[in-house]
């Protein structure tokens, strides 16, 4: 076992590399003890909301908001953007939580859902008459599966008077979304960005914003600091209404900036060309299988393989070789779950192919080492 | 001006001495990368538990769980624990603000309150006969306002059927609780335990799962992952329901089990030590005057003084000095706000109370520097 495993989980997941430098600095400037109420702190929440808007390339009248979750968000979302009912598109455990929540939350919620490892097509996306709000999840951490930005721009073109929410939470800022045909998009920072849990990033409309309003006049209950009128009030002079979690906005900027800097196209490029080596791989493996059939359904972001022999040694060994990767997410299947953010290296990639190389020829006994039994 | 500036604000306030220490060993050990669905997840929860529980001799019976800041606890206890109405002690800005969370969240809420800079008398409190829950703000950040604990515990012994719920945002650990006579208290780490915000911390007993219990089954809203038979349910196990802020969760561990070393006695006789201190200087200087006038009430962990003199430019002075205070939470008050928390020294105490010293004279023209103008 190396001193210091790789992280290929899909969140929370390797940190992105300059982290441990912005942290230091972040100390030594004492952003943990700065007043959410001062100048240097707008200056940070402008700052990363000027680099989200440049990274998602955001028109104007969209906001930027601070919670705690991703999760978080779905609660939040679904109290300002959701009168009487919304339409989810269901292909997994994540997208079926964020359906769940509209129930926990009292209100009406259709969905339409797919077997585990299928996506959507959009001739067959029939959404529901009384819905309000079209949810994806764009890419499905638990299955694998990821939604093609055309699928969702194309339903919206079809629906323009329901509010499109995405969910990319393991995706983002991999996907070029076109945010003229989107409402409202989140993530959460532990996932692509590599950064520590415990902040969730909601960028909505004035769209959302205006039913969050009509809800409010309505006298529905919004929320209380962070219903939407409120947190936006509060974006207009880059504040919050309550602490946020202060050092981790400052971390996002900085690896916003450093993503730019790196070059937006650059980092989806170093996506696409990981994801192609590890697809390769397991479509060549006798040990592993691509999991989901439909390439335009394949997601470059984590990516899941059923195993042919138990996934949980296969897991055991790659962790012992200093390789963490991810189970899958359904208990009853033998899956490993595979994420490839931007933290992680083309090198890094390889090494753990190489990894998985070794097993598979280590398992099947062409080495003939006998240490590891698969 | 210092290269490194004293922070005696009242929250984000400066970091407790070994925070550096424990970001660095937590990154090294990739805290951040780890699952919150793991052994060492699991253990890290169960460690910080088990030490708050020694910190606050918390009975059986009380759970601890962990949300984004005190602000969402505000919201999360009084959805799980309020049928209908609550009563609340208001005598500040914070206090206000819980009382307010209830109207908008939509449950009824009566309220006695006192003058800014007033506190309660056990014999003069009124409990509103339809309250389910007594909230008070033990220390009100906003005027430097303390209730003493005794006062709590006689008002639960008089209204047993009732919850007592308590926020310590800016005082915890320093308030010596019986939590056989508290059902829940709460608090957000960047104040007295000088960690960076985005961890709120809510212990609450039986008999507040058992209060949000019957509101479930009784169909009302108690919340998505945040009701509080959620979050109990992942605590038995130690886990949370949605991605916790893990790195925020390790650090409030470490700096427990740094304060327990130091001693519980030792850091309340320290915080005990420098309010005197600070208390006596104000008592005799002409610059500034106490404002909490009854002793009973003053607060030792949050210190607010009127200045006889402009308020900002005597915050101003002091900042190029390197000490950085708090200006009054009403705008229209020519005060001053100091935090007295365990991160900050005698030492570090006595500095700043020189400094105000060097201050006033300079002001009165003793040393006739002329140099700075109150």
């Amino acid at each position: 076992m190396t001193m210091n495993p790789l992280y290929f989980t899909a969140g929370p997941a390797a940190t992105y590399p300059t982290v441990g430098k912005h942290l230091a600095q972040a100390l030594q400037d004492q952003i943990p003890s700065i007043s959410h109420r001062s100048n240097q702190f707008r200056s940070i929440y402008q700052d990363t909301f000027e680099g989200l808007k440049e990274l998602f390339d955001l028109p104007a009248g969209f906001g930027v908001f601070f919670l705690g979750s991703a999760t978080e968000i779905w609660e939040r979302l679904l109290q300002n953007c959701v009168e009487e009912a919304g339409f989810h598109l269901v292909n997994g455990a994540f997208s079926k939580k964020f359906y769940d929540f509209a129930h926990l939350l009292h209100k009406k919620a259709f969905k339409q859902e797919v077997p585990f490892g299928q996506g959507f097509l959009p001739e067959n996306i029939n959404v529901h008459y009384k819905a309000e709000i079209i949810a994806f999840t764009q890419n499905e951490t638990s299955s694998g599966v990821a939604t093609p930005v055309e699928t969702i721009h194309q339903i919206k073109e079809q629906n323009p008077g329901r509010l499109v929410v995405v969910d990319a939470v393991s995706s983002a800022p991999y996907p070029i979304f076109d945010f003229t045909k989107i409402d409202s998009m989140f993530f959460s920072v532990q996932k692509a960005f590599g950064l520590p849990a415990g902040l969730g990033v909601w960028i909505a409309n004035e769209k959302c914003l205006a039913k969050s309003e009509l809800l409010e006049s309505k006298g529905m209950l919004t929320g209380a600091y962070t219903k939407l009128t409120s947190l936006w009030k509060f974006f207009e002079k880059f504040e919050t209404p309550a602490t946020p979690n202060v050092l981790g906005i400052y971390l996002l900027n900085k690896v916003v900036k450093d993503m730019l800097a790196v070059g937006k196209d650059e980092i989806r490029q170093d996506t696409d060309l990981k994801a192609i080596m590890l697809y390769d791989y397991l479509r060549e493996s006798e040990l592993f299988d691509v999991f989901v059939e439909n390439p335009a359904h394949q997601s470059n972001t984590v990516i899941v393989a059923n195993t042919r022999k138990p996934a949980k040694p296969i897991i055991d060994a790659l962790a012992k070789k200093g390789f963490i990767i991810g189970s899958g997410y359904e208990k009853s299947r033998e899956q490993i779950r595979i994420a490839n953010f931007p933290a992680t290296s083309v090198e890094q990639m390889e090494s753990l192919i190489e990894a998985m190389q070794d097993l598979e020829e280590q398992g099947t006994g062409n080495r003939g080492q006998g240490t590891f039994i698969i």
